[in-house]
């Protein structure tokens, strides 16, 4: 038997497949197993770095979902009957069905789980969260995750940099990850005087990265200096910028109110990052927002040369356990296994052939 | 950090478990991890025996599945609504998907394409195709299978060997397979002066396992002689059985029908097993008959000591690639992990540990 590779034939490729549904793609050889050495280097890399492997059911049900609060509305997922009357969800994110088997395990055992998964997520072509995936207008997608539980804000850092090492380990070049936080925009700009309704208006604009709708809407409010431009000048690295800032807005901020504590969060961050040495991999920029309401922490997305959309997303979210039962913190992030391989282009599968 | 492992808490396992649509189960460390090792194992082996990976998505089209003729009606799938009007079904089973990404590779080249995939399929619970997968009412199971397509029936003793082998690479101890062909026994019982609707009706009963039921009504038409026991005592490793089996039936029959053409298979299949000595884990049994419509030649069960459901099945499917656009023989089978996970009681994982 001789081993034959072909790729997909060009009159089955792409949306205009007659049989298949949009968005669907197949994997033929040679992407199949480019794709599936990619998935195992990163679960043997994770697994050595003390993750444990769990693994869900692509059904989740509706009420998980519902909990999670996710910034997807149910008609952004398919829907599936599983009986007259119970609908269920084809699930579009990893978190939510993590953190459910997460909370019974950390209720009876309160000690730190570090878990990891490969899987499918399914999320219709054209939902909220494929904004932020427009390079492939994907139904499905590959995701190798990792979810830190009843883990502190003492471990944003490490998480972060296990990140940019597992892209390492696939002989990544040049991946930069932009770094932000749920709560420090909407904290600087009431500091600013901004109300808590007009900044939540504002927050959609930065999801939506209308930067202009953001600068035209804070101006009406804010004429004397330009808010998007304090907000971008708030450098971690630069601990003193918040203090700096403030004053530009004409405003002085105690130092031991909630904007400060999430300072502190950063600034610690920046510091363990600049003792390694590694601050040109992370900037910081507080207009970064996402729009999952479950963020309560540091978020951020790497970004790789060559391609359009992150090729790994995470972020805290110290509220999300609570609603299955367990209250932990925990942090997380995932990589787009059919965005990565775009940048995998020369490293080695487990045997030591080229995976590319 | 330090690795914690953690079985499925107990008031989160069974169907019970308030949030979960029942039928759907999380693996939790260390049975998610052995059931990937296992995954590895047998994508690994494949890949050594030849075998290109490929992956098709979970939504498959209705056409698509309509087209293969399967036993599971759309009603046995669950559905999903892609966009109004538009029907998807989460795929039950992975032929179908397979063959349709290979018939377009088929028709451009005409040369044999051996391919294996890793996937998960999706049942409703109660469906006609889960009746024999009793040992777990699982709504999400995990296949490794392989199809060998553009290949004749020459190559069936090599596919079901390759079953085995590859169960020797997991150290499964005492594996069995039950071999049987979709055309013998319509062909047998129509020789022996059966009416072809008396005979669907018979098989019907033979897919239940209702051999009382069968033994009745044959019983009504050829009171002289029990079928059910003549067809049982068809043996391929003696090739003469079948002649003596018509004669008991008072039944002569021309050695070029295709009684004798589908004999000839099967003694042929029985003769390369008995070349490598093999013959104690290939039983045949012409009264094993599957509900899947699109088998044709040869169709198997393989069963391991402990496990009340074929931990593989397989068989030859030599029209169904017409279905899709390609005139192609093709024969393959699929192996179900969880199934497999209870057998493979000890035997190493890529890093030389022990699996379980």
């Amino acid at each position: 038997m001789n081993r034959v590779f072909f790729e997909e034939p060009a009159t089955f490729s792409g949306s205009n497949n007659g049989d298949r549904p949009a968005g669907l793609r197949d994997a033929y050889p040679s992407y199949a197993s480019k794709r599936r050495a990619l998935e195992i280097q990163l679960v043997d890399y994770f697994e050595q770095r003390g993750c444990s492997l769990v693994s869900a059911s692509a059904i989740e049900s509706l009420d998980t979902f519902w909990r999670a609060k996710t910034s997807l509305s149910v008609d952004d997922a398919y829907q599936i009957l599983m009986a007259p009357g119970k609908l269920a969800v084809l699930r579009p994110e990893m978190t939510p069905s993590i953190a459910r088997m997460a909370a019974p395990v950390l209720q009876q055992h309160p000690q730190p789980l570090y878990w990891c998964y490969a899987e499918r997520v399914y999320r219709k072509p054209g939902s909220v969260s494929s904004w932020s995936e427009l390079a492939v207008d994907a139904v499905e997608s590959t995701q190798v995750g990792v979810e830190w539980m009843g883990v502190s804000e003492a471990a944003d850092a490490d998480l972060l940099l296990l990140c940019h090492e597992a892209l390492q380990q696939l002989s990544v070049q040049g991946a930069r990850t932009v770094v932000s936080h749920a709560r420090l925009a909407v904290l600087f700009l009431n500091a600013a005087g901004i109300s808590e309704d007009v900044i939540a208006k504002s927050l959609q604009q930065l999801v939506r990265g209308d930067y202009v709708g953001f600068q035209e809407l804070m101006m009406t409010y804010h004429p004397s200096v330009s808010l998007l431009t304090c907000l971008r000048q708030l450098n971690p690295y630069d601990s003193e910028s918040l203090e700096r800032q403030l004053e530009r807005c004409g405003q002085a901020v105690q130092k031991n109110t909630e904007l400060y504590q999430v300072w502190n969060t950063v600034v610690s961050i920046a510091k363990q990052i600049t003792e390694l040495g590694r601050q040109q991999e992370y900037t910081f920029d507080f207009t970064l927002t996402r729009n999952i309401a479950y963020y309560t922490g540091i978020l951020f997305e790497t970004f790789a040369p060559g391609v359009g959309a992150p090729i790994a997303l995470g972020g805290r979210y110290d509220e999300l356990l609570k609603q299955y039962g367990a209250d932990a913190p925990a942090v997380g992030f995932v990589l787009e296994l059919e965005r990565l391989l775009n940048v995998v282009a020369s490293t080695t599968n487990r045997g030591g052939e080229s995976l590319c």
